[in-house]
């Protein structure tokens, strides 16, 4: 079933209605979130979830950020488990990359000369003086048929 | 320190550079957050984090979201606490609210009547049978100033 033209009552765009999620490969994931440079870190302390909006570099084959945030530092010192999600929209379709890291040390100290000569950003000009590499151990995406409603 | 053209290196549109982050009061991150139908979930199941992207509809103080999906009911039934978050922006500053719930029940059976009139839409066709409910008890929300790089 190709695409169709939009209509009412749930007609999508591009979609096939009856397997409307399609689930993209760890290339194709990785590809999406190194695109973006915005995205959600979810921590859990306490058996409890934190999420964290951050700014994001995807480079080699890692993710790296800055933060100097206490509440988030402590967070990542208590339980180094974190699940990274961005999104995202490309023609008819809204793709969501879930990145995983399930084990190990995530906060190490890097070559802080190289990497700040790479382009990772941060929106708030706040001193963010502390690096954070995630190497993602798992990568999973998603692609939504989306429906005639815009993305905002 | 008032709005400002936009600049090289850190200038920052209509934000103090040494106050860059604003902590918004809950009524102001509730209709921020009001005003979305797309976020994303965290849920932490044995102190791993998970992150699932929902269509939600904030109405009469709850949030209200459905899902078909069985990974996400999983999480849901093994741990029922949860933050929400979403984000988008207003002229030149970012903006961030997280929604928590901290104790009680997460999924009760209420009026799918009542439900089925409100205009809570999913995007992907799927049969979403299950309507889960999430109370507030905690509502934070941040803006940052940013820099003039787009948002996406």
């Amino acid at each position: 079933m190709g695409p169709r033209p939009s209509g009412q009552n749930g007609d999508v765009l591009g979609a096939d209605q009856e397997n409307p999620v399609v689930v993209l490969g760890a290339a194709r994931s990785w590809d999406l979130l190194a695109g973006l440079e915005f995205g959600r870190l979810a921590v859990s302390v306490g058996d409890q979830p934190e999420i964290f909006p951050i700014n994001f570099l995807a480079h080699d084959g890692v993710v790296l950020f800055r933060t100097a945030q206490l509440s988030k530092l402590v967070s990542l010192t208590i339980n180094r488990y974190v699940a990274l999600e961005t999104d995202g929209f490309i023609a008819d379709a809204t793709w969501s990359v879930i990145m995983k890291r399930t084990a190990g040390s995530l906060q190490r100290e890097i070559d802080i000369e190289a990497l700040t000569r790479l382009p990772l950003r941060s929106w708030i000009p706040t001193i963010k003086y502390i690096f954070i590499e995630i190497t993602p151990e798992q990568i999973t995406g998603s692609r939504f048929a989306r429906g005639p409603e815009p993305w905002r």
